[in-house]
């Protein structure tokens, strides 16, 4: 059986992914990691993850390249300024883009599947992250997966699920497999206890009202703003 | 006038290709980045690579990755097996491959130029490294360099002048821009001097040969060893 890679960051379309991977090639067939890169909720994302992963009963292990992230400018990072609210397609939200970060996570993902011999990389990119992220596009991630092929000699391939998805159908598909959703981390902003506001908690927000269920996790402002 | 980014091992080829750099851009154009990533000889190489960015005046900056290298497998690593010895086309000298590391080494500079508004990142892979380093051949720098423009939405792009190149070519350019060689370091060993016979100062010795010039560095073994 092929054994996966996850990129596990505890947000809801990565902890979507490993329901799917799990269920696809059996528990016993998938390991995952994540990333301590200085953003604003890495520390809440980090610990949702592990979480997750101790409910699947699956090997997490953390990688830092937070020395690297000092070199890259975004309001998603400590160096970086205040995170923007409202709605997600708002202008605001390019702030939180961090340059090169999928290339970074994905190419550190392909040299720890190489290492561990590993066959596939499974990521969470979907239609609602294309507009703000050049990096979750199609166009990026067909050439990436040329590039990640390539360069492993064939050892590596990357999946991507819910590339053509959206939030609403990957929530759908979560909600089948019986995701844990209130073990999952969202929102941006570094504080414990969800926004509400920011562009992510807005975008989840809508994702379950969208399915008619209600969000399992705890916000201070739980609700949908008006577009701007 | 573009701006580029140059990833200067201090070794040969990069410091060619920062000589071109500068020929092709103007040294005010040009600035250079090296990678701390726990390989045996990266102490030297370093020390190589500022050297040379202090002849030439342009600013260089080390990048540390040695947290993430530690999930790498390799013997070019501290924490990998031996160096081999012999000519570089010996099957052994695959084991001095870095899982992903032409990968990472991209990405992350493709995140620094980005945040640097930096336009192009110029790059040394030749010929003579394509047999063993999959991330070295012309499929995969085209395929990395579709991810880079896609990812980064046509802000940075790649250029590689010597991927059809080889190592006499490259030598034999640089000799004509005047590159400082005497300042650069090849060797793949944990040791000050460089030791002559494995796999990349067997390669650089024949260089130097074919060119007819003598190799200004210094060598515990010079000389070429038979084919094995």
């Amino acid at each position: 059986m092929v054994k996966a890679l996850i990129s596990l960051s505890g947000g809801m379309d990565s902890v979507t992914v490993l329901a799917e991977a799990i269920h696809q090639l059996g528990r016993e067939n998938v390991e995952c990691v994540g990333f301590r890169y200085g953003s604003k909720h890495n520390q809440y994302e980090n610990e949702a993850a592990r979480k997750v992963a101790e409910h699947y009963g699956v090997p997490f292990g953390l990688i830092d390249f937070s020395s690297v992230a000092g070199e890259l400018k975004s309001n998603l990072l400590k160096t970086g300024g205040e995170i923007p609210e409202g709605h997600y397609e708002a202008k605001s939200m390019s702030q939180t883009v961090v340059p090169g970060r999928n290339l970074i996570f994905i190419s550190i993902l392909t040299g720890v599947a190489w290492s561990r011999e590993i066959d596939q990389i499974w990521l969470g990119p979907h239609q609602g992250d294309h507009e703000i992220y050049g990096d979750c596009r199609p166009i990026f991630f067909h050439a990436m997966n040329a590039a990640v092929v390539a360069g492993s000699e064939e050892r590596v391939e990357l999946v991507a699920p819910y590339l053509h998805g959206d939030k609403v159908t990957i929530l759908k598909r979560g909600l089948e497999l019986g995701v844990p959703y209130y073990l999952t981390r969202t929102c941006y902003k570094d504080q414990p206890i969800a926004c509400g506001k920011c562009g992510a908690c807005q975008e989840r927000q809508a994702g379950f009202l969208a399915n008619g269920v209600e969000d399992p996790v705890e916000y201070e402002f739980r609700g949908i703003l008006p577009k701007g």
